[in-house]
């Protein structure tokens, strides 16, 4: 099991922090992936480092994606490497977090048509612009996908999204 | 089950902000305590609201502990009601963690005489001072008190303080 992150500059820190230390938790690494390698700040200056350019990742490396908020979502939503990553995650059912901001990467891939998701109430025009169904609820899960608003709500997105990565390692004994 | 977090102004952001909303993901809710109620500033200025000021606290109102470093856990160890606070927890042998910095906090109750902690490199002057038997690993638990020593130790941190707050709830049925 690996786990992906998908962001760029102005990352918000908690959406970021949370998911990155939690998944680390339970043993899965992480890699976080940007426009390019090397120091990121998040919307407070918190900084941290990408290990990965968007650009240099593989299908089908990582089992897990996560999409903090943010203006760095805008960022990753508008990066069409990014939106090739996010598209290979619907597409093999692998499951995905987003949160805030984040969900406007799904709206990108054009595959969210009719599907269910939350995000910041600010974003729910661009959401349903996608044709995603919008939902304001602090997380709501759509197949393997798994969306929420806000960092008040990371407590109910982290309990979602660890479900759908255990029933992952579960299913793929990694 | 509750939790509390003894900060001020200059917390690191991911000590403060992953054990927070880890134990609020385990359903525990979190008590932010600081000198004063109202915003704290991180150390690269990510705001979060105290909800408790140190003097309102009440004995054994928390089963949990956590006490964050960054410049903020100086501001604790120097505080007289903070200080009682974490008396009280070593004393009822309730589960402390404390990590960077925040192991000055423990130093300054004067209980940690012959246990065995760690903290930040630069803390092991003072720690050693108040006869902690320092050891420089990621994480460190003797008996309820899990101490690491920075950011990157996190996951192995959550990992041990996750552990005590299960066997505690468990003997406890909270």
């Amino acid at each position: 099991m690996k786990a992906l992150i998908l962001t760029a500059n102005g990352f918000e820190e908690a959406e970021l922090l949370v998911p990155c230390y939690r998944l680390r938790e339970e043993g899965v690494p992480v890699d976080i992936a940007a426009p390019a390698r090397g120091r990121l700040r998040g919307e407070h200056g918190y900084p941290i480092e990408a290990d990965r350019a968007f650009g240099d990742i593989t299908p089908l490396e990582h089992d897990v994606l996560v999409v903090p908020g943010g203006r760095a979502a805008e960022t990753v939503a508008e990066d069409a490497a990014a939106t090739r990553i996010a598209v290979w995650f619907i597409e093999e059912k692998r499951p995905v977090g987003a949160i805030c901001h984040g969900p406007l990467v799904l709206a990108a891939t054009g595959l969210m048509e009719e599907r269910e998701a939350t995000g910041h109430p600010s974003t729910a025009f661009a959401l349903r612009a996608a044709r995603i169904r919008y939902v304001d609820e602090e997380v709501t899960t759509d197949g393997e996908i798994v969306t929420s608003r806000r960092p008040a709500d990371l407590p109910a997105f982290m309990r979602e999204l660890m479900k759908l990565v255990h029933r992952r390692r579960a299913a793929t004994g990694r």
